[in-house]
């Protein structure tokens, strides 16, 4: 069979390659995109296993010992600060039967011992015992198997590729001053919330790529959000002039704030031309210019790190195929998206706050949340039903409107992306054994 | 892979063919045609997408703006009255970026709003308004797909082809006085119940035709059911010969009534040699012979449309691949059947008074459902557990008895439509764009 | 299709033997062995469909008309006593329209009926009514399918195959003289547990094979169960020393009063090298050394048939592929396995007690349940974590201990049957018709 027709893999790369001749320009994606499990199979393969993916940050392993995990697409990866204080990525997996290392979602530990033999590992994954172990076995040689992993300003990404491309460490170069900040590695976790949307990952990740549905469907959200974000100046509507014009005028003192602290907050953008498209501004909110409140005013009473002007707006930072991250003068909200069906993923929303703030005092969880337990409640909705129509057979693609301009791109990303890998018989490999 | 081995749907049409190649004449289909996913995908591509479906009825779509939904494979189906009294069906899709349009079963609208991005269509599907747009999109081009939608007498059946056949016209022509006097469009939905059976939907409909099962299996439904339905005269055993002298003096009263009325009453058939087999016949109901009660008296006050006389039994109207809909003096009750996966399928019962029966007064929605709404349950029984039993790989089809003729005949008609359809390389296409 | 690739279940035979090359002997079996739904079904084929199963005991059904169901891989088998006394196995499915005959897991009938149509069989498995039927219809040819049952000391064991291998007879004349003095022919069922594992069935049996994971993982288990349990003597760690001269003194003891008694207690097994792997062993409990008690003492006060001494250890009888049974002087506890997906496995266990045994005077379910209960629920949780881990596409196959013997050779006796049954081109057929 494999003579005649290649590889299943092969077979798969051929029909997506396929299917992406067939797009129109300028319109969203054809529906085969959003629903096919070969379709999907292959972008397992030829992006989430090869591109930088946003897994969570610092404040989330502090100490030694401490640990998250992190699962796609069947890979568990357990992300361990180790003894000597370094943050290090493993697959998740013992050794010796295979069973899960860990299965709670994050915690801390001395060694990582598995629950079934009882094999220990230390926190740098070499094996440190296992019970009644032939001497002829070397033991040096069962270590777990490392991921990458890399930190940016307090934000962790892996890749599961065995030899990950090093984009990540240009956009780094490029990001990590508006990032710091914020004072991440003195952050502490807030609250996290993990949403499965009825939808496939690309559709999440369109959603948050334009305001064209904020006016309507995120009244709590535009509190704050500028309801013309992303459009050009001789497109913003006339009944939104005065919404616009303030706007303008909180640019120029956010602009001038920024430049007195020395922090940047300029447009940095290449969401097209690279493997890890991205996107990083510092943009002024409405009301007070605080924070994600009803009247814009902080919601947590102790700054992150050093800073001492809490109208410093909203940095966020986004970065393809997985994550948007909004960091703020009172906290830190980051969203990761990792797909589980074609039909299903997963959003994690995690708040942070300065590692000194007091719960019940600085802050108040129910209030820190609210305005983005909403939004991403609303967003599910308009993403399970975009699903339901792209996978009715009568669905044609439609336009983009120019308020939509960073969607095309995000496809555009996706299409360059897919091409590229699909044409690459796997040089740099996925990190299956 | 095209050349040699033909697309997966031709694939696909090949193997349904082959599997009815093994049929035994007079004997229930292999099993494979009830469980396997390819034989499904094969029956939505060559019937459910090219055959009229029932979808409900006028009385559901009273007033200018209300609209139901009807979904089928994937596809919704959107039934809605025009500002112009004409009702009409799009598919339930924005043609933006494919949001479904209107996500409730059924409701009333003055236009059609997308909840995503606000894209809003006329009753008549033309797109009206769409924010921020463009001018260099043609809106024009941009109305909501239509879907083929017929009426016969108050029955609305649309058809996902794009160029259907015609024979449910010719059908109309044949039965619309049958259903006529019941007056549908005076009607009103007094209730509305779906239930999703554990099985393949052609066990629904075997099970629908034919009452070998009523004796031990209905005894709700043979309060007035006679049990000796679909048995020739020399067919009814000894014990049931009181039930079925019963019926003979039943039926002449009926005729003799029908006669008088100008109401056409008589058997009418074509179940096996045409696109849309049918049946339609007045028979009359055992007891008071007015209704589908414990002793069948009346169970609505006030008579559809303009009847007079209570006692004018069922009406049954059959239609193949979808419905069967009883139509009484007091009341009609429609029974839709669609495809949900190989062995689950949706039966969505209505039961329909006069648009001025009032409920509490001339009819009591609990009594009014009970005998259906009880045999439903029996019947999704025998459907479920038959469909276990085709599954099994020890199963042997079985003769048909005599009393099974309908069940025959229904077989026959399925394998001549998918032999006629899988010849033919889709000369009328499926609705995919 | 079928000239140049062969039918779908040849190439999933390819696909398994290529598989099984890729294994590295003395290691733990390649991830996708436990994953891929076309593995699981050559292992249905191939395995499941033609290897003798343990499905119960006579102790399940006592009396003429008493009934069990066995459910595997879409196949349903009804285990029930005729009215001559003699114990028969049938496909559960109607010879009219394929329904499922008897739905419940268990129980007693005259006749068996079915629900759809009342077609009646005797207990023999012949039809011996059906209404309304045709007379040109022989229902002499629609009697029920029968399965091949055999019955050794009481365990019941059925094949799918048409013409089962003679397999278990040579095991049944080794091992019978060890199960009969238990009596199961004077036992009765005290409790039955179904427990669904999130694993492949293979797991499930690999699981039980070892007691590895006995020390940390079963505190109740190793009340009565010694720890070294498949260790060599010089493989017993240091630590464990204390208890396994306990062992030695009570095998050395209960070897005494087996011997005393004309009871079989050494080991026989033949794991690898034939169809129905086995081993059988009377070994000694730790405490009193009766039963799974947290002191090991008995936990019923009538023990089973005609035995007087209390301290029988626990006779343990384990088959390939599908079950494990300990029988102790005051209970046996029967354990069979059956997949219902690559990663989903039913576990049943069965706690059987002398027929003059009386809840509430003798035993009480409740204490004499247990030990099982909570080890089978631990189990379920390596199991499951295996699971989530071999599916990881990180793991790689790990070395087994020399404590995990009796592993190896399951997955060796896997491998010889799958090989030896792949290259064979059914000549033993399925049952399937």
């Amino acid at each position: 069979m494999t003579e005649l027709l290649g590889d299943p893999a092969t077979v798969r790369r051929t029909s997506i390659l396929d299917h992406l001749d067939r797009r129109t320009p300028g319109h969203s994606l054809p529906g085969v995109l959003y629903t096919d499990p070969e379709v999907f199979a292959s972008e397992i393969e030829l992006l989430w296993r090869r591109r930088w993916l946003f897994v969570g940050t610092v404040a989330e392993v502090p100490e030694p010992g401490d640990y998250l995990t992190f699962d796609v697409a069947g890979s568990s990866v357990l992300v361990i600060r180790d003894d000597d204080e370094q943050v290090r990525a493993f697959h998740n997996v013992c050794r010796h039967r295979g069973s899960r290392l860990v299965t709670a979602g994050q915690g801390s530990v001395g060694n990582l011992v598995c629950g079934y033999h009882s094999w220990t590992y230390a926190t740098d994954g070499s094996l440190r015992y296992a019970p009644q172990l032939s001497p002829s076995i070397d033991t040096t040689c069962l270590g777990l198997r490392p991921v990458a992993l890399r930190e940016v300003g307090g934000l962790l990404y892996c890749s599961l590729a065995d030899s990950p491309d090093d984009d990540l460490d240009a956009v780094a170069a490029q990001v990590r001053d508006y990032l710091t900040p914020h004072r991440l590695d003195r952050a502490k976790v807030a609250a996290q919330v993990d949403l499965v949307e009825e939808g496939n990952w690309k559709l999440v990740m369109e959603n948050n790529r334009e305001c064209y549905h904020c006016e309507g469907g995120h009244p709590e959200l535009t509190c704050t959000f500028f309801p013309t974000w992303g459009l050009r100046e001789d497109q913003v509507p006339e009944r939104l002039r005065g919404d616009h014009d303030r706007y303008l005028l909180a640019e120029a003192d956010l602009a001038r704030r920024c430049d007195e602290l020395g922090i940047p907050h300029r447009l940095l953008e290449d969401l097209v031309g690279r493997p890890l498209g991205f996107r990083i501004q510092r943009e002024p909110l409405d009301g007070a210019g605080e924070s994600f409140s009803p009247d814009g005013s902080r919601l947590v009473g102790r700054l992150l790190g050093d800073l001492a002007d809490p109208r410093l707006g909203r940095c966020t930072f986004h970065t393809q195929p997985n994550a948007w991250i909004h960091l703020l003068a009172d906290h830190v909200v980051t969203f990761s998206v990792t797909p589980i069906s074609p039909d299903r993923t997963l959003v994690r929303s995690t708040w942070l706050v300065s590692a000194d703030a007091v719960e019940g005092v600085d802050y108040d969880v129910e209030s820190l949340t609210a305005v983005w337990r909403a939004t991403n409640a609303q967003d599910a909705v308009f993403v399970r039903n975009t699903q339901l129509g792209v996978a009715d057979p009568a669905y044609v693609p439609g336009p983009y409107n120019e308020a939509e301009r960073q969607v095309d791109d995000f496809v555009r990303w996706y299409e360059a992306q897919i091409r590229s890998e699909a044409r690459i018989p796997s040089p740099r490999g996925g990190s299956d054994g």
